[in-house]
């Protein structure tokens, strides 16, 4: 009935995202978790941080987390925002730097979580479709933005752009924030870090759940110049000064300076990625070009949907949208090899099946 | 220089969270934080769930958390709400339940971060001013409101109005959401949740920050009707689906169940409470009658800011703002025996050299 709710709400979709799961034991492909645990370094330094000090509020600022980001980047602490999870960077971000009136534009499939921002703040936008092949036609994102925002690679479908072209989208845009949402960048795409010195406009998101094994410790991050990412923080200061806890703070500085293991982990998950996607060929799916820790693919034979459901039934999860040009793909999230075996052979009966 | 920013964040003027010190060892009397640590079986929640699990996402309905708060407080899961602090609850409230255009109100003397949030969400509001004395003139919170706000106790001054009152309150503002805010209720004021069953638009705020010893773990609440909670629901899910981590929900979970440590800790702090007023006031302060963990207190003789300068001097803080009305008053959170009995001589020592 929705009596008391203010004007704004009432109307309001809210993002729905991935099942988790409680009742029953999957394999859980559907939300582009890591299958490998957080480093053991991580767990160390939250059991040191969970005493008694936790009776006393987090570093707002979350100095010493910051420092160790901007060390990995190369880059100076102000130009390093933290977050709850890159989902709120993201929202913050079109807090910080959109504003009504002046449409944002993001591909018309991608992150479905866009367009409820937009909603939440009032911010006009336009979805630009992708090719028929989800390749991004770059020139229809130039011009009199309001903003942009991009994930590279694209979600739910895995295909990345060169840094040429996401430095041609920051120049091209140049009285308007670009946005390059780079939750996955690590499995394989590359960074537009480097483009950060010499594109004003350009902020770039990323997150400790996918590359980091931290979906649980809710940490994201912005990279910026030092005016975008003080604008961030005017927004986070206005809205909650302390949304980073003792222990995710220790737990996110921890993960970041242990990069070996962050980097064997990535390694495996991306061999795991061109193997599986072989032989999802091999069984005649259309597979994306993926540079993400999932892979995006359809078959002509069996509707996605049913595939969905079979797999369900057999205990793998993986991910699908009823939504125009997709609802005959599938996502699905890259997990152990013996996961992947699974899924493989599982589908190979489905389809036999068919 | 401001290039790029949205034009409502170019105006923002964000809250100012109290010091937390990091160079120099204070005794800490300036953010509210409870003295004692947190339940011994926080800690032990909080290993248990340190684990590989961090790698999957938490679950982003917190249902165990939130059963557990629903069953402290006599209520059904679906009148609870959980979220990243209870400041993180209160903008969420803001954008729940508040309309731009219809003002809410609240006191001038108050938590200052009510008008950020205002500003944040280009919502209009009212300040209306306490009585000399700081007390509440309720009949002027009566009416055609676009909402209230109200924490009870009030901060900065500690003083609490009755449940009677707060009937009233929500009974003159039938069209429009009350939220009264209880982060500091459990030092010796009467809750309203006993209220939410004949009052469809009231909502509870509560926070772990302060009675639960928890402040380093970021963990709020609401209490309202389900229809209440749901556009809560509805406003976190457009925002951000999964605000609480792992460690958070189950440290939480088990402060709310260890109600017997809770409640040992609160009886402490009020005992100290008391008898550092009865101390002040023999010094010469005026002492407002407090129900929270601070006090609020002037001298005639000298200025607030002077004594805020000289306990900093001496490695206390307090809290002090350079507002209208309070510029002679200090906050001081209530700390151990020992560190009240120690603010306690040093203020005389200031006194003395006046």
């Amino acid at each position: 009935m929705k009596e008391f709710w203010s004007q704004r709400i009432r109307d309001m979709v809210p993002y729905v995202p991935g099942e988790q799961p409680r009742e029953r034991k999957f394999i859980k492909l559907n939300t582009n978790e890591n299958p490998y645990p957080p480093s053991p370094r991580v767990l160390e330094a939250i059991l040191e941080a969970a005493g008694e000090s936790l009776r006393l509020y987090p570093d707002p600022e979350s100095t010493a987390l910051r420092a160790a980001i901007a060390a990995r980047h190369g880059l100076d602490s102000d130009q390093v925002f933290v977050g709850n999870g890159s989902d709120e960077v993201l929202a913050l971000c079109f807090q910080a730097f959109f504003t009504p009136g002046r449409a944002v534009v993001f591909p018309d499939i991608t992150y479905s979580f866009y367009p409820v921002y937009c909603a939440l703040y009032g911010q006009d936008y336009r979805e630009i479709p992708l090719r028929e092949d989800f390749t991004v036609p770059l020139e229809d994102f130039l011009g009199n933005n309001g903003g942009v925002v991009l994930p590279n690679p694209n979600a739910p479908t895995g295909m990345a752009i060169s840094l040429a072209d996401v430095e041609r989208l920051a120049a091209g845009n140049p009285e308007a924030v670009v946005v390059v949402d780079e939750a996955y960048v690590d499995f394989g795409a590359q960074s537009a870090v480097p483009l950060l010195d010499r594109c004003p406009n350009l902020v770039v998101t990323r997150t400790l759940s996918k590359s980091g094994s931290l979906a649980g410790l809710r940490v994201g991050y912005a990279l910026g110049s030092a005016n975008l990412i003080a604008a961030l923080n005017c927004v986070k200061n206005s809205f909650n000064s302390y949304p980073l806890d003792r222990l995710a703070q220790a737990g996110a500085q921890a993960a970041i300076e242990d990069e070996a293991y962050f980097r064997a982990t990535v390694d495996k998950v991306a061999a795991t990625r061109e193997w599986t996607t072989t032989r999802l060929r091999e069984l005649g799916f259309r597979v994306y070009d993926s540079k993400a820790n999932f892979l995006f693919a359809s078959h002509d034979a069996v509707p996605a949907e049913k595939l969905l459901l079979g797999l369900r039934e057999r205990g793998i999860l993986v991910r699908w949208w009823n939504k125009p040009r997709i609802s005959n793909c599938l996502r699905i999230s890259i997990g152990t090899d013996e996961e992947m075996e699974k899924l493989c052979r599982t589908l190979e009966e489905l389809l036999g099946g068919a």
